[in-house]
């Protein structure tokens, strides 16, 4: 399999988690989102993927994007160790949490988005920054009260799931722009947990071959 | 089962899709997300979803948030006629097709988001139906470019998925915001064929007992 990623990229993270926790090898490609004004808007991404966005990840002649629909591929194809329960509700339950940071945090807080804001909004810095933290405040605080129902070791009892998967990517998206993270202390303690486990610490933006 | 929602959310309508075109009967419980400040921040409602969004979806004792979560849960729970392709390749290609529509066009162009341009951010009018344009242009192109690949009578091949079933809503939401849909032959005539169908056409906006 093959990654388009960027080491930086939410998304992109998400997916390479889920190929570590299933112990399958992939070949790392990195599109550039900032460099000669984003290597994801290059005539030769666009025809692989037209959305413009990483990740994209091909298995053999599938070309495949949306972080989710292919970790849920993975998770077909490739079903041990699973990332989604088998119980219609607790399924449910990890992919509502795993779309309320896919849909309404991550969405808002996105490069191109920042870029709209200073750019064509003629927006400030500060401006910039309150509208990011906004996002995230108010997505956190929901989650962290989610949390309570349903959480053990991890986001949905004790099992790694898709949940989690998302969580520690916007966490560490969180800590970036200076997110004061006491207020969560549930999401605090699965994200410990997660980071113990070789498949998130090695799918740390910092751990990718084009880390900056 | 009882769906809380309102007539004109996008989430809320691709819910009351696939509960027609499963054939399942709910009862529909309005929260009106303008009026009183929005109900959906009632201490109510925030407490069976404290992420203060419709839809949830109760059944008996679950109570479920996100759509598309609350859809796969149906087409699990009841799984004639399918909204998922069996195939692993072809299920990543309809939800990927759903998550470019919930991630990565929806979300930008919710009430809240549009609330926080012209209060906090103190935008004109003019400069909200600026970005509600812009996003849905961006994602309306990637999604028509993408149809080449896959469509058929629907988003992909000649069966109705959840795809279609956020396609429809979000073409709804861009129509009600002026947008020029002529770009876009592949999704009109995608729409045009579910709009023929009863579980869309009674799921319409306008058809619902809270509509203004």
């Amino acid at each position: 399999m093959k990654l388009y990623g960027y080491w930086r990229s939410s998304a992109a993270y998400r997916v390479r988690i889920a190929l570590n926790f299933k112990q399958l090898s992939y070949e790392n490609l990195p599109v550039h989102l900032v460099k000669n004004g984003g290597e994801q808007h290059s005539a030769e991404y666009k025809a692989l993927n037209p959305t413009e966005l990483v990740p994209t990840l091909l298995d053999n002649e599938l070309s495949l994007n949306q972080s989710l629909a292919i970790i849920e591929y993975l998770d077909q194809m490739y079903p041990q160790p699973r990332l989604l329960p088998d119980d219609a509700g607790a399924k449910a339950q990890v992919r509502a949490l795993a779309l309320d940071i896919a849909c309404d945090i991550h969405p808002l807080n996105n490069l191109r988005v920042l870029q709209y804001l200073t750019g064509p909004l003629a927006l400030s810095e500060q401006q910039k920054q309150a509208w990011v933290i906004h996002w995230l405040e108010v997505g956190f605080s929901a989650f962290e009260q989610r949390l309570v129902a349903c959480a053990g070791k991890f986001c949905v009892g004790d099992d790694v799931s898709l949940a989690d998967i998302c969580l520690v990517p916007q966490v560490y998206n969180a800590k970036r722009f200076g997110l004061d993270m006491t207020a969560y202390p549930r999401i605090n303690g699965i994200v410990e947990h997660c980071q113990q486990l070789a498949a998130f610490a090695l799918a740390a933006p910092e751990e990718q071959a084009d880390a900056q």
